[in-house]
């Protein structure tokens, strides 16, 4: 199995690093062939802009969802946006190693997504979710944060972590095809002692070894959906 | 009523830019004064790094949230977020004017909550939601999108809109103690013809006329819960 893992913190030493080299060394141990996109040290740029295009559909006026299917059909998305994407064309598993910020993904790694999943690669016209481009392959978040487990659930302060991750979880992994596994989440990480995060990262190594038996979550299917993608199986009541 | 408009468009003619210029102007003329944020054309900077902090609070290991706070302290957070924090601090409604970039915002706009929303400043400790720092002030996403309404939507293929800003609306504006006033939301902008963009446009700017009518959102309320942010009124079942 080929794996990708998109790594976004900004601390070498952090537990986050830990948790991206324990997967290194498991997964390499176990015969995988293991590619590192480190966004910090590569001082990936987040930033979506008319500069990732070399060609323009429209040079008037930039709407960057159709520039990028303009430049991915000229072959003229920047360089540093088609290096990550045959890295993601080669991989089996993607797997996405960061801190929670603001309830989402560090602005790095947003960009990471706003620039890499391009249009007319990855999805476009009607494929996307099981018909997207990346359908075959697994996409795993690994992640920490402050917040305590009770928290981050069904009835608790914030909400469940899975409804807050949803904009990542089917908003962009699966929205590309992806098969999405659970998230690991490594919880209130910043006050833990030692022992404590070195019983995560074991917990960690454990899922790591059985990620084959895992059920992807479930996502929405285009089957179920009709031309305008309006459910086939209720009755619609359109909104406008 | 002093309002900051945060922009966060890379086509300066976009419709987005459109909405924006038309709270600018609709505000200014009701006696307003509006200061904007255009993060393309400022190049803001969205990495969270050590190069944030003139200081450290530790200098052997870099957690962003505690170097905020020990920065804050000290007054030696980097320039360009002390200047955002300013236009934050003074203002009574932030306006938030982006296109939906992978059911989130793009990662300019992400690496301004990021950085900008300095722990230690706008939250910290036992102040968050109702109890943080910029609790008086109000916060408003104006956005666009590709789909359509019946999409994002509850029962339709991506779900709720609401829920997919959650991390957004709750996790981030009212984590900070802002009142979130309901998202306004244009809808398959790139593919409407000019009459109904207009149509739109006019929509926009009746919510702006009304916007002392409208109800904030319903968000956590800290008195709800006990020192370890376990719900008061309801028998907690710890997960760990």
């Amino acid at each position: 199995m080929k794996v990708l893992i998109v790594h976004a913190h900004p601390e070498p030493q952090s537990f986050t690093a830990a948790l991206k080299d324990a997967a290194i060394a498991d997964l390499t141990a176990a015969g995988h062939e293991v590619v590192v996109s480190d966004l910090y040290a590569m001082q990936w740029n987040p930033v979506a802009s008319a500069a990732d295009f070399g060609s323009r559909g429209n040079p008037e006026y930039m709407n960057y969802a159709l520039e990028q299917r303009a430049n991915a059909e000229a072959g003229t998305l920047a360089a540093d946006i088609e290096a990550e994407l045959a890295k993601v064309m080669a991989a089996d598993l993607i797997i996405f190693t960061f801190p929670l910020y603001w309830f989402s993904v560090p602005a790095i790694l947003k960009g990471w997504f706003d620039r890499v999943l391009v249009s007319g690669r990855v999805y476009g016209g009607r494929r996307f979710y099981d018909q997207g481009s990346l359908a075959g392959k697994r996409g795993w978040l690994v992640l920490t944060c402050g917040g305590r487990d009770y928290m981050l659930s069904e009835g608790g302060i914030h909400g469940d972590m899975t409804q807050i991750l949803k904009p990542v979880l089917q908003g962009t992994l699966a929205y590309t095809g992806l098969s999405v596994l659970p998230p690991f989440t490594g919880y209130h990480i910043p006050y833990l002692s030692p022992e404590k995060r070195a019983e995560i990262l074991a917990d960690f190594r454990a899922r790591l070894a059985a990620l084959d038996s895992v059920e992807p979550l479930t996502m929405p299917v285009l089957a179920s959906y009709d031309r305008e993608m309006k459910p086939l199986d209720r009755e619609m009541k359109p909104l406008a």
